[in-house]
């Protein structure tokens, strides 16, 4: 009968593809280094094992669909609000997640939360053998148990409950000096500390930045160059833990925090040089060049003219080509470097990333 | 300084609804019949008290978000997967949504999942008290045991193991006799079953058709036209557990399922004769007028002539406008009611509902 | 033959509706006042008649899918650089798009752009009968022609060309004082005049914004909140060419422009009441009440306290339904008028619109 | 001013590309070979000198937006609508929209549309020196004109008015015997003339489509896996009109239709192998293999195994990385060829490419 044919007709060609067992990554789109891999990571998130809203495996499904490389789920140990219906076992959700992440080849890398009051606030400590010791009341005790572990540390969305209690104190004072605190998270989902982007800066401490996501991740359907999971592009040799951790070690590092990245000179430049790509330009005339700039990153990359240079503005939409007009700035030049600042590409709380570009007039 | 003003700004411009601690809600446009409320209702869903993915609040957060009316959280009874984290607590999603369900206006009815071998398969009891005495091995126990709670009980998703275990067994004749079976899944999620869709009709069976979620729901943001969760409308009196019980009793549904409604004809034409209205026409000459439209649903709705009216093929897109040129029938017509049939009304396996439309020539 | 049927099914399925003769609408969604119709209009527009991109009909065409309810294609009368290829003729596009206007309930207004150098700049002359006469060097020449033929003036785009060369200048004050000028375009797609906002409101003349579209236009497409062509809501009883000139002539109007109305406080103040509805509250408790509150419109509209009234910032996304958990300001209030000011409603350029909520506690 | 500053620096976030004299590419992902650049072409259609609805140069900007490289005005000769405003002028629609593709990098070839009765129907001539000559009322001598030219002839739509009108007559063996047409337009924007498809391939005539486009091109914003521009990969050596010319008239090419191409067996078998990657697979069992594949076109995939290769269907989305667990067919296998058909692959109205994945198991 023909209308059932239809139906079934309509059904095999609308059948979408997790219907068939199978599951769609959407990428993050910053480039590879020409030594190294751009692990896209996301070392701060919780599940019902804490006070999450999902189940650990999804961490890693949405991890592999949203294109990341790296993930730690970093359950609060002090927090157990669900205790009542899940008995507390901080280990639990990284030994579920394992057999997944390895599936899906998403690096999981096992961590807690350290969740006091704020001040000292929270603490993330990753890269643990066992969570457990860390259950304990003495502050100093639990950082000296991750220490005992190798752990790396980072303090959390300082500024989160306002900048009075966001402040550096004495007990971030002690952990750095005995060198039980590493990085800090300059960024928190939709949050940005700028005076401890500065204290970072100031002390050396890694920068990082996470989504700390709760609720389950919408990203690879709402993914904008706005509106994104906060990340931490890590710069690491190879696609493996012990890379990842040396390259975080090393401070190689830049956050992705709305349409920014936030990291240090060295990193940044080598991002942007990787981004950005000015082709041999089109038409000429006696007075300017036509060219397309090709931008292959997530960013809307925005750039103004820092000394004579034209246009004295330049928009560069995420993962597109875009034709610019270049004036020649002097009569014999052939090729010219004309030098402008990248607003988004931030290496400190009031400085932008200077950069040259290449135009062959 | 000046850098840090923007960033100030920027934020506070791009600031989501949620950082404001808002939700929005996207509304799901089937019309208000004249009589009572379009409840749309997701009947049947999972959290991790059996094997969903997400904790049962949420259940709540999205079915606002989402613009449903009426949800029922149906954990599997038997399948307890998560048991080793989660201790077996049947009543405990219902009672931990019901707080959140209240303030945000969602009508929450306590339900449960029997889980069979198939044959005979899932049912679904709703409007239970405890769901605890349907923990118990014999199978007429547990309907037994529904029916003392004045259950209703539903048939879950006959043909989710193919036809041949999807059959009408001696199970479902025994549950059916002794009125202890109200309701068959003829839709579930992705699948439609048009075998099933003929014994509810012939049986008198109410049609409904859900989602059976397990992950999180990601509708907000993916709906479209062919792809969503399946829903049932419950054509109730008015947005109270009591009325939507006495209209899903009395069989006023209609299951939307891809670009489809499938229900009974009253319902249906009830359903269309709200979501289309044609406009006075803009223009006319001797042979046709050219008339508005007006489809206030979700559907894109597909309508075929079944005679000699013209156009012979009309699509009115989901909530729009449409610009139709008729042409007229006879000489001195002055309104005729042109004869089509909705190809995605769908009253029987291979029936369509027919439609007349009033064009003002 | 099997591959063959499949072809003809997948074509039959995806045939776009425009495949089927029809159009389809999408409309801007103002809602109506009480006492008439809120017209969406676009009064200033170009075609290759004078340096446009497109055909007359295409106006017509864009202006029906794109939700609009009367548009005038104003060509230059002195700027003809299409000359070589078409030779000057002022009434073409209007008497081109007549029929298709008529068709598609369009309201056409025949119209043109006077185009002097900026001081004093550009014109629009509305409701002509015949362009012709204003095709003459002499400035004051072309608007007592337009005078003649009653026409209705604006002045376009004061500071398209700067704030120097855009200064309410001698030309302007005899056109006023002679009344052959009745409204000024404080916004031309994507600029926003301050100044000449205050002129018009310290000489009360009438605030019109409108595209000055060239290029063909893609907001049916990319239509949001932010980018969309520049309208003026006319808000007139009837959609009539005579209701809509009575409303303009007399300044019901509010120009749509980017996330903003803007236009006087009556006008403002009625369509606010017309786009938020607050329904009764879903839950309360001794301190606040829950409440859902529509927004009917295009507009993210953004409230912010301007008292005691709490959460001190409102977002409510256009045509949404928002949940806002309002605070009880006194012990025994039972329905309180909260005090806001809508951020997007301007009212002057340093002026925003003044609103109550009326929340039943 | 607070607001004041506001409205600025709302203005400057928001700032579009366009608005800072800029224009942004949306490429169309299909690769080069590793011998030649996969040229994007649409070789059909018009503006205002024939019957399209806009100015040629409109095009050219069209042309560099949506990511072609190469595109040919073919305005119609017989068929003047617009005559009483234009004056016919053949060559003109080329001379104006030269200047801007060079300048933009799109290679404009010169080229018109023969318009007459169906039978015998619409031709193509490109590649001409001058319209003009081709402006004569005898059939036969507008082909002699063109193959004075040097042109390249495509017969346009053949089954547009219906497959009885477009029954290959004696023109179609005239013009092919004198070696006067060389291609066929298979697809044209939403028809597929399957029987046209087949003459083409037993006369070895050139497969093309395009998009015979009248109203402006929306296609940067709507473009979709399903609904797209008809275009024709030409597999040229090099971006220039002489390569393209080369590889047309070699017949590599493959038509874009819909989530299709269509081609011969060497050009699909090429684009296919550049189209998907499979990865290492990241987890083996001893039944199966997880892997990852990498489709980086604007193509949905589609394959069904052809023997025993699971899975049976496969569906790679259209520039996404697929997650796909591969079955293990034989015991000691290492690397096996796994037999699929590519189902939107086509080599002829009723064959499907067929293609081997190597899986490393």
């Amino acid at each position: 009968m023909k209308l059932k044919n239809l139906v079934v007709v309509v059904l095999l060609l609308s059948m979408p593809s997790f219907a068939l067992g199978q599951d769609v990554r959407r990428e993050i789109h910053f480039p590879d280094l020409p030594n190294g891999r751009t692990l896209k990571c996301d070392l701060h998130m919780h599940t019902v094992f804490s006070d999450g809203q999902v189940w650990p495996t999804l961490r890693v499904d949405e991890a592999w669909r949203e294109g990341l490389d790296a993930i730690s789920i970093t359950d609060h140990i002090e927090h157990q609000p669900f205790k009542r219906d899940i008995p507390t076992a901080h280990n639990r959700p990284y030994e579920m997640a394992q057999g997944l992440a390895r599936e899906k080849s998403i690096l999981l890398i096992r961590g807690a939360e350290v969740t006091r009051e704020t001040p000292p606030g929270h603490f993330n400590a990753i890269f643990l053998q066992d969570v457990n010791p860390l259950d304990t009341k003495d502050f100093y005790e639990v950082f000296e148990q991750a220490h005992r572990q190798n752990a790396f540390v980072t303090w959390n969305h300082p500024g989160w409950q306002g900048p009075e209690r966001g402040r550096w104190g004495q007990e971030q004072t002690t952990l750095y000096e005995r060198k039980w605190m590493h990085a800090i998270e300059i960024c928190n989902e939709n949050e940005y500390y700028a005076e401890a982007h500065g204290w970072a800066l100031e002390k050396n401490l890694v920068l990082v930045g996470y989504s700390d996501i709760h609720s389950p991740s919408y990203d690879h359907l709402s993914r904008t160059v706005e509106n994104h999971r906060t990340l931490t592009l890590i710069l690491a040799r190879d696609k493996t833990v012990e890379s990842l951790r040396e390259a975080l070690e090393a401070g190689r590092t830049a956050v992705w925090y709305r349409n920014q990245l936030i990291g240090r000179e060295p990193e940044l430049a080598a991002l942007f040089a990787a981004c950005v790509q000015i082709r041999p330009p089109h038409a000429r005339s006696s007075r300017d060049v036509c060219a397309e700039v090709v931008n292959v990153s997530e960013l809307d990359i925005e750039l103004e003219s820092t000394g004579s240079a034209r246009p004295a503005k330049i928009r560069l939409p995420a993962r597109s080509t875009s034709l610019v007009r270049f004036e020649q700035p002097g009569e014999d030049a052939q090729k010219v470097d004309l030098e402008y600042r990248a607003t988004n590409f931030v290496t400190a709380p009031d400085r932008r990333l200077e950069v040259r570009l290449a135009v062959p007039f």
